[in-house]
């Protein structure tokens, strides 16, 4: 075999704002490898480009290009949503991957995703093992929902979590200004299906007693509506007005997600809506408050304007210690972030055994959580404030921001042989 | 009477990133002119502020605070929905603004607002003809939806516009990054009842043939769900994806609100969601396609972070030109932005006479709609791009922007006399 091999990467599950920025911590430092790494291939939407043998030259983008990923959101390459299972069950699969990695004389697997993807990292980490293709394997974290275990926070949470906080903290600005005449009660919906860490970020907005949101709602803390309702009312009286920061995750009593418990419409369709507008109806009919609600959806993973310095910085440097670690001989390693302190926030890039990250989320501390289930404690604040921290613009063209569009030319296929995706 | 009157200034409607930024304007002009206006009080809530005597002063806020509400969204000072009459029906209220004026010898009266407040400012303007209190009247213009007639633009459009561009250029690159497994259609709901400005700057996001958003849904256009759908599904065909920006004011061919429309739940009720889902569902029923849908509301106008250069210089001049005018004997006038040229930029302010202010909507000029009425042609991108240009950054403190809440204190009373709103 050659001492240089190509490597591959991929982006998977959910894009962040910050997820090009690893890629271009990656493809910067292979660039500075050749030795080593001869060339980098992108899966053309995330493993699936592997699969089909879709593979992207990055060699042919220009460095101003690849540069220009560390401002861009979405996934430059394309991402996908295509979780392979086990050796035995995906079988077939795991065989294409070995016929297009030995085609191309792949050594290297890079595999940017969430719980889902470190899980296949793994998988593949196996091949070498178990059908005889040894491969240099790194799963790279990433995920908005900060819900990986083993890591102190993961890459797209803190650009997230700054969208907002800030995004609520202005809209508050704006219902107490109005709440004498007008809206009383502002409901924003955030993601976070398991796990209440993008909603507990909305609690950096309030510094004081009192301040917006007044209240949060966590998936982790079952929805009592008449507690819920009291609470509304208090600070409704008590501030002229009430700012709700609600995670799509919420569930009912029974763990059933409130969203999905929801009122049906005359032709039995589950409502429409998410989670926030049905706070918002409860609230008016049992209280009569006028409201107005938010559902950012994409808008807040994607939001690369209001990135945060540290999310970027950290995105970027696993993308870096990625290929580091792998030319020197690391293998089936997940990337962490570790901290070192709070205040100042020191942190510093280590590693998990990928056998060790397991599929289960990493659900908010209780600690994190007020006693009354409606608000962070100090101790939530300490760990989130460091990760919104700074400010990173993108460059702006005639009033946009200028993010770029790479040129993703296909590498020449060599299996000569399709592959059907099941 | 004396040569030195105090000023009244208050806020009215729905608030924007920059009205205090013309408040900004207003007040530290103000400051230079002592001799002719020895202070400035605003209405807290507005009008209403000075229907029931509650005056803030304004003199009480150091430098520094004034000069921090040119970065700070909200208004602040509280703003209202509230509409005066006309002089005969609303008799009392304008007697009694004459009782709080002369009480706190008040000569000049500024009012930053949309259409009815120019309409309540003509209002108080008459005043002095037929109610015997001389007062100097300064409309100020305040309407993220810029649909005031007679100015090229408003003070809190630019921003908005801005946000919108930016943040459907930024989901779009996340939608185009998943599709080939996950989301195809993205739906951005966006404001502006009447009028399909704020919709149309989300066109400003596509620069090439086939740039999402692929669609945009105005209300100058009644929807046609089967001309519509037919669009969708050639944006997936052809690029892999659909985005579209919806106007909350899109209407049927009845005329009818789409978002009111809408279907109804179980128990009768309008269905809670806007216009975003209602989109979205028709999209999933009829072409089975997976979609996503935000709704931004009010962090669309409170969106201080990614504020538009010009739309708060803009507004800030708009401050200072009403004091400067206002001393110079100018009355019954409100102030305009008058456009001299598209590129390079040229502005400057104009006035137009309070009577001729109608309350009619400027809705968007045929010649800005694409002839097939799903997006917007050059000569509206010519009209709209510089309104967008420049950022200008509130500063961060811990990661986040540093808004100013000022003390607000108030001004002694001296009616000695309650007054109770209808």
């Amino acid at each position: 075999m050659p001492d240089s091999y190509n490597a591959f990467y991929a982006q998977s599950g959910g894009v962040t704002a910050v997820i090009n920025a690893t890629a271009c911590g990656l493809i910067e430092t292979a660039r500075r490898h050749m030795d080593r790494i001869a060339k980098l291939y992108a899966g053309r939407n995330g493993i699936i480009g592997a699969l089909t043998e879709d593979l992207i030259d990055t060699s042919l983008e220009p460095p101003e290009a690849i540069a220009a990923l560390r401002h861009t959101p979405g996934g430059a390459f394309g991402s996908c949503r295509f979780k392979l299972k086990g050796l035995n069950e995906s079988k077939a699969e795991y065989e294409r991957l070995i016929e297009v990695f030995k085609a191309h004389n792949i050594g290297y697997f890079f595999y940017n995703g969430g719980g889902d993807s470190q899980d296949t990292s793994y998988k593949v980490s196996q091949i070498g093992e178990k059908l005889g293709y040894p491969i240099t394997c790194i799963g790279i974290p990433k995920t908005v929902d900060n819900d990986l275990p083993l890591t102190d926070n993961c890459p797209g949470f803190g650009s997230v979590a700054k969208y907002v906080a800030v995004s609520i903290r202005e809209a508050s600005l704006d219902v107490a200004s109005m709440a004498e005449t007008s809206t009383k009660v502002f409901v924003m919906e955030v993601m976070g299906r398991h796990a209440g860490w993008i909603a507990a970020a909305g609690g950096l907005a309030a510094q004081n007693e009192g301040d917006p949101p007044q209240l949060i709602l966590f998936p982790e803390i079952p929805f009592k509506r008449e507690t819920f309702l009291k609470k509304v009312k208090e600070s409704v009286t008590k501030y002229g007005y009430c700012c709700i920061v609600v995670s799509e995750g919420v569930r009912d009593q029974d763990g059933q997600l409130l969203a999905e418990a929801g009122t049906r419409d005359a032709f039995g369709h589950a409502q429409l809506g998410g989670v926030a507008p049905l706070i918002a109806d409860i609230i008016k009919t049992e209280l009569g408050y006028k409201y107005h609600w938010a559902v950012a959806d994409y808008l807040q993973r994607s939001a690369r304007h209001i990135a945060s310095k540290t999310d970027v910085d950290q995105a970027y440097a696993l993308g870096e210690a990625a290929v580091e670690l792998a030319i020197q001989g690391k293998n089936a390693i997940m990337l962490t972030i570790v901290r070192k302190s709070d205040d100042p926030y020191e942190w510093q890039i280590g590693t998990a055994k990928l056998k060790d990250v397991t599929n289960a989320e990493k659900k908010m501390p209780t600690m994190f959580i007020r006693e009354d289930g409606f608000g962070i404690t100090e101790a939530c604040r300490r760990y989130l404030k460091p990760l919104i921290d700074g400010e990173d613009y993108p460059p702006y063209v005639d009033g946009m921001p200028h993010y770029v569009q790479l040129k993703n030319i296909a590498v020449p296929k060599k299996t000569g042989r399709a592959f059907a995706l099941k």
